[in-house]
């Protein structure tokens, strides 16, 4: 079957979000052609508006269309607690976890000299500069648990440590409801390293 | 955490596709403003076409932004078959399979006198014009298994019986693949009541 070609364009379009397959980006097209055609046009102008108008914040980096962003503004968190993270997701992730209620810092990625991404691209000049001010007395480094964020995480420690501040990793284990057969070896190796005490 | 509100916007936005939950539409939304604006854009672009310029078919009554379709105006297909179907989305399913060579007429609903939906509204006069035009031998009625879809295979199956024109109903019984403990007793019942020999 051949659809016209607009509605093929539209399910060709809607495959550039993530999770989105053939079958689903179908699903989607004639859903909002037959159901909800509004719903559409409002889909269209909110893709076109954040484009157009979301930058990143001065102060933490992330996602945002007013500088500094909304965290970065409040007053009521934790000014000595900055936490270093490689993507915006991430710090959704963490704010969810409503366990962290210091700033963040938002690197943008991690370093990859291959792909000619160093430290200056990913903001760490300007992330030394802030703890300069002396307000930030732990950097947490929550950088992914891949080997480019673990090299990452290395560099910054290594300049934190420098300024006398103090810093820390999140810490590897089996996740909360895992199995432990299902578990990679390099994931139980480290939750065994790291064994808590139960005493 | 509050993303900044043109973020917020565009995930509330993202939520009108279906089977898109919070979590996705965040991820999505987070995800096109970080690796993939120009993809964004053309969405929008698609989106905002799509639903200006696609209508219907004026002769099988799918969406599409051409009239006649590419299905209605293909030669090589079997003018003396119509499948009657209830949706553009039940069409893509049937085409699918590869098993259908004929034509198609689309109701987009089905029979709801509690909402006012009557034949004429689904276009039930047009197919019995198409009828009288003597060319289709066999109509097979691809409504939904459902109540509302059995009333109105049953209500046209009546009209075409009328004027003389072969009609069948698409079989029920149990899906290829499924495993009988989980099969609704309704369906089980109309598997056997519909039973074939293998002698
Ligand atoms: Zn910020
Ligand atoms: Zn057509």
């Amino acid at each position: 079957m051949s659809f016209s070609p607009l509605i093929q364009q539209l399910i060709k379009s809607l495959r550039c979000l993530p999770g989105v397959g053939p079958k689903s980006a179908q699903r989607m097209a004639l859903y909002l052609l037959e159901h909800d055609r509004p719903a559409a046009l409002e889909l269209a102008a909110s893709l076109h508006e954040a484009v157009e108008r979301v930058g990143e914040c001065a102060s933490c980096r992330t996602l945002s269309e007013v500088s500094p962003c909304g965290i970065c503004t409040s007053s009521s968190r934790d000014r000595s607690v900055l936490c270093v993270l490689e993507s915006p997701v991430d710090m959704l992730a963490i704010e969810q976890t409503g366990g962290f209620g210091g700033y963040y810092f938002v690197l943008k990625g991690h370093l990859s000299p291959i792909d000619g991404v160093g430290p200056d691209d990913l903001g760490i000049d300007a992330l030394v500069e802030r703890l300069r001010g002396g307000e930030v007395r732990e950097v947490i480094l929550a950088t992914n648990p891949t080997v480019e964020g673990e090299a990452t995480a290395h560099y910054i420690a290594e300049q934190v440590r420098e300024l006398g501040v103090r810093v820390s990793r999140i810490a590897h284990g089996v996740p909360v409801g895992g199995e432990l057969e299902f578990i990679d070896g390099g994931t139980l190796a480290h939750a065994l390293a790291g064994r808590r005490s139960l005493n």
